[in-house]
């Protein structure tokens, strides 16, 4: 079963490309480095606060990383559409290896060889 | 109306976190830096393909960039739920803002100052 | 007068590219890619630490830490090589436009609009 | 043998942070989210570049490429420097280990599994 929401985002910007005639720019390549780029962008709004500072964004900030953050997401959904990736299947799927390879009982409270998402 | 989808992986992702007490590592600082850090992983299989080679990627690397295209995903979706922003609508607003920013007359075909989505 | 040691970089990775056969690999834009998923694996090394853990990291992980940094190094080198970049002299030149933009006695202690390098 | 640029950068940062009083700020998990950023918009340069393109650079864009490459320089050098590491003999170290990694014979040419720097 599909994502709704992603499913109307890939068509937004399938629809936004070919209205520009960006497709030819739209290559995988291209598009890996494009969403490269905005997580650059998003990690600048938090490179120097601290972890609580983080969690307490002032509101203009939080908006840009809102915005910043869809940028990504906007990429990805593209990225995905280009290379026929069902990405919330892939999701899915991530989480079932991720549940695999940190079971709960020793991953509990450890940031070290568990940590990886 | 929110992306049922998207709603779904963000359940799965508070829950992941829940059980293995991984909120006080989930820092919106964290997790943005762990998003940049999967966006490179990403990257990395692109980097040496050409344009043409990145999009007829073989079997395997296809499956491999899936699935750290949902790596991104699901660290995308986890900050957004810590730090309480709608994803899909911040990306359904980033799509208007970017429809304003290049418009179709002027963007067609350019990959110079109107390619930035 | 450039830097020696930076210079004795580049001609090393030249050597080592030109015995390859990897400079039609070597393209600006895939190095800079390069770099980008060698700066992805340097940040994933501290994503869940502390801001204090990042700074007495344990000696097997300094050493990791130490050699994606060369990655990165090497590779900014060798894109500076490709694009007839003087990497030592913009970045002197940088320094005197951030101390242009930072004046002292606006920028001390502060990390809100000062601190950009 | 130290590299005497390398050395002169990083006491030129080491003056300037000191001076705006940013240590606190230059904890090395900030100093490598700012590094990272900082490719991040490196890479924002080449992303809709043909290969042939990014070798041709012109005059502006290059000079705003080398001043994010010196950006990218300057926080690898203050990195290495609060974490105490030697830039220049850990790159000349990973040179070495790529040399082994990537025998000549085996690798030219090569961009499948020869490729990682």
């Amino acid at each position: 079963m599909p994502c709704d929401g992603l499913i109307e985002l890939r068509d937004a910007m399938r629809r936004f490309a070919a209205e520009r005639e960006w497709e030819r720019f739209h290559t995988p390549k291209n598009l890996a480095m494009a969403l490269s780029g905005e997580a650059g962008e998003l990690i600048e709004h938090f490179q120097w606060l601290t972890p609580e500072e983080s969690s307490n964004l002032r509101a203009p900030v939080r908006e840009e990383v809102a915005l910043e953050m869809a940028d990504v997401l906007l990429y990805l959904v593209r990225l995905a559409d280009v290379l026929e990736i069902d990405l919330a299947e892939a999701a899915r799927r991530k989480i079932a290896i991720n549940a695999q390879r940190y079971p709960v009982e020793r991953a509990r409270g450890r940031s070290d060889k568990y940590d990886r998402l």
